[in-house]
Formats: C-alpha cells, structure tokens, sequence
C-alpha cells in the first residue's frame, strides 16, 4: 500500500528524552514535507500554542491534532476545530481533589482537556474515577491527561484526515506512548519507537530498533527507501 | 571583555525567511548553553507559549523575552514577569481602526501588546498615532507590533538580567530589525545578521556576511574561537 501523509507525536517521539527536538529527525521531516509532498501532521497531548509553534520551527504547514485530539488545526492563521469540552475533565479534576494533591500544567491555555504534573499516584487516581467520570486518564511520560473517553489523538486523525480528503487508513503513524494508541491503531501503518511503552508497542505494525527521534529517523529512512509503498505485516 | 550570556531574536534571526529554524544554528546554541555554560536567551516579539516552545525545542533552559519586552520569564514551569499592559496599545488600535482595515493577530494569548497582520499602511498608521499614544509601531518583517513605548527588547534584557544576577553589558546581542535595536543597544557587544534591517545595523558592533541563521552560525563560530573575549570594535 502507496501511503500519502504522516501523522506524529511530538515529545518522546521526534524529540530526545528531554524534550529537545531530534534535529536529524526534523530534517527529514521538513524534506518529506517539501521535497516529497507528503503532508505532515504533529500530534501532541501539548497545548495548540506549543504545536503549532514546532509546526512553524520544523518547516511545516500548521496541521496538527493537540490536546490529546480536543484541538485540530489545517493552518497557522485559522480557527482550530474544538472537538470536545472541558467540563467532565474539570468535574473529575474537583473530584479527585479531595484525596490526592494534584496542580495543573497550562491551565490559562487548554480548552478541551486537563493536564497533571506527574507527582501523584497515578494509579489509584485512575480507580478513583473510573467508572464515575466519562473520562480517562493518559500517562504520556511528560504529564497526566485527564481527558474526555471519547476524544484521543485517533479521533483527531479521523478529524483531519476528513479536513485533508483523505482517510485515517492512508497514513503512517508515529508515537511512542499510550495516548498514541487509538492513533497507530485507526492509521494505514502504526510505528513506535524503542523507547514506547509495551501496550503501545503491542499494537504496532513496526516497532523501530533506535529509541525517540532516532527511531523516527530509521523509520523515515525505511519508509523513503520503499518510496512510501510498504505493505503492513 | 569576556561575555557571559547571550540574548538572541528569533524570527528571521535563527530561522530561515520563511521562520523555519536554522537547524545548525540551533544546535550549536543548544551546546552552547549545555556544554559551554553560557545561558542563552530567546528574545521575541511573539507571544511567550511561542518562545517558551522555541526555547524547549531547542533544549534551552526557557530564558525567554516574549512580546516585545512585555513579559520576561526565568523558566518553564514558573509565572511570567508582566512588565507592561495592554490598555494603551487597544486605545490606539481603537484609533487607528478608525482609518484603517487592521487585523490582530493572536489577540487571545498577547498580555502586554498587540500584533498586526502586515497588509497595511505602516508609515501612515506611524503618523497617525504620532504624538497621540504613548505607543510605538514597529515591524518586524513578520508582524507589526503596537507597542508601550517604555517598553522593547532592551527593558526585557535589563530585567532579565537583573533575574540572572548579570548586567546587560555582559550579553552578547543578536537580532535583524528594529525591535531589536534596544536590545543590541543595552548589550555589551551587538551583532546584526546581513538580512537586518540598516538602522539596527548602524548601531551594530558587528554585521555578519551571511543572512538569518547562517549569521548567526558564523557569529557563534568567531565567538567560540574567541573563547568569547572579544573587544567590541
């Protein structure tokens, strides 16, 4: 299968473990972008401020899914499309309150979903909603999402590839951890770099041998090498 | 004099035209601040999630002077330093709406100042507000700002430094246009990359050969070779 457009995380997955971009791997990405015509959309449980900003630094024309899917945006100077609302994430959040310390990461800026800074346990503060909220709570290695359960970076493909004329089925996607999930499982072909967690691995077509950016820059090698044609496995 | 720290615009000055990033310039401000100490400064008339990101993407420390001088902040996960407000710049943006079609660019995330989108007549908006506001029209190529005029990149490099236990002689400053031009003032040694604009190049210590990031390459290259002691000329 001829694939058209590449859909991928940002932190842990085109960057180092410490958030700095894997400058090899933007270069490629800006080249498949311009050279070869291959769209490429950043998705990102970040804010639609810090997508759009690595968009614009990578050479990149402003497609990206932020806020774990509640955000999608089809250029720099237009209106995102507001997939999902806060208030469920924010009925939780005041519920979880009362039996865990919990601080909120960018609140001035995100409009769908919470994110928690990593200091708590996570996963008694998962038993704790389950089943009472319509939520679900991601662990992606950078902070905790609180985010509505039928909103995901999957939806957001499902979203953009509408706004492309295109289908979800006819991109490659790249991700490491588990709010990638629904995404490599709804794309054409699902890859995830050495350093994702196993359930997201477990779903994946390909997983690369070199970890964060460097596994992306071994699967863009792959994929340029075979002209963007691969059959999954 | 031996410099300590570095304050650097973004736009058009470690990008490329098109605001894409210079790749090799930011790798070597990346080691510049890891493995030669020297803190490096992201100065911007953006907004501060834009340069915050900027400085993440780049693995800076998140130093960063956001619109235009209007807000300063020491770090990432800490409050911004608000050093100006808005109400000036809306009283003479109210005005100038008046003569002219105007269009404000990400008006929900500026604090301090208010972007414009370039399409229309700068000098003439220039004088109509003339002696009217106590404002300042500035372009930077990418946007025009309206602006306190107590305020520019020069004020958020006097702060900073304060924050930094330094003094705005001790930076070495780069930048390609007039809002720039405080800040290249303040420091202790001011380089203007060849796409600068001539007023902020006649006030420069130093105009690279090249343009945009690779002026800045060849500028970090002769300070490193110089250990960055360099006598101002």
């Amino acid at each position: 299968m001829k694939f058209k457009a590449l859909v991928v995380d940002i932190d842990g997955t085109i960057t180092f473990k410490n958030r700095r971009l894997n400058l090899k791997a933007a270069e490629m990405l800006y080249k498949l972008n311009i050279d070869s015509g291959i769209p490429v959309v950043l998705a990102t449980g970040n804010i639609l401020c810090f997508s759009q900003a690595a968009s614009k630094l990578i050479g990149l024309n402003g497609f990206v899914i932020a806020e774990n899917g509640g955000l999608v945006s089809k250029g720099f100077d237009t209106r995102p499309y507001i997939l999902s609302n806060i208030r469920e994430c924010e009925n939780a959040f005041d519920f979880l309150s009362k039996y865990l310390q919990i601080t909120k990461l960018d609140p001035e800026y995100r409009k769908t979903e919470i994110a928690l800074r990593r200091d708590f346990d996570f996963k008694y503060a998962r038993q704790l909603v389950a089943d009472k909220y319509h939520v679900d709570l991601v662990d992606t290695g950078y902070a905790v999402h609180i985010k509505n359960n039928t909103m995901n970076k999957g939806t957001g493909l499902t979203k953009i590839s509408e706004l492309m004329g295109l289908k979800p089925k006819d991109f490659v996607a790249m991700g490491d951890s588990e709010n990638d999930l629904e995404m490599i499982d709804y794309s054409g072909l699902g890859i995830v770099v050495a350093n994702g967690d196993q359930k997201t691995k477990s779903i994946a077509d390909i997983v690369t041998e070199a970890a964060y950016g460097d596994g992306v820059v071994e699967a863009l090698e792959y994929l340029n090498s075979n002209g963007w044609e691969v059959n999954p496995p």
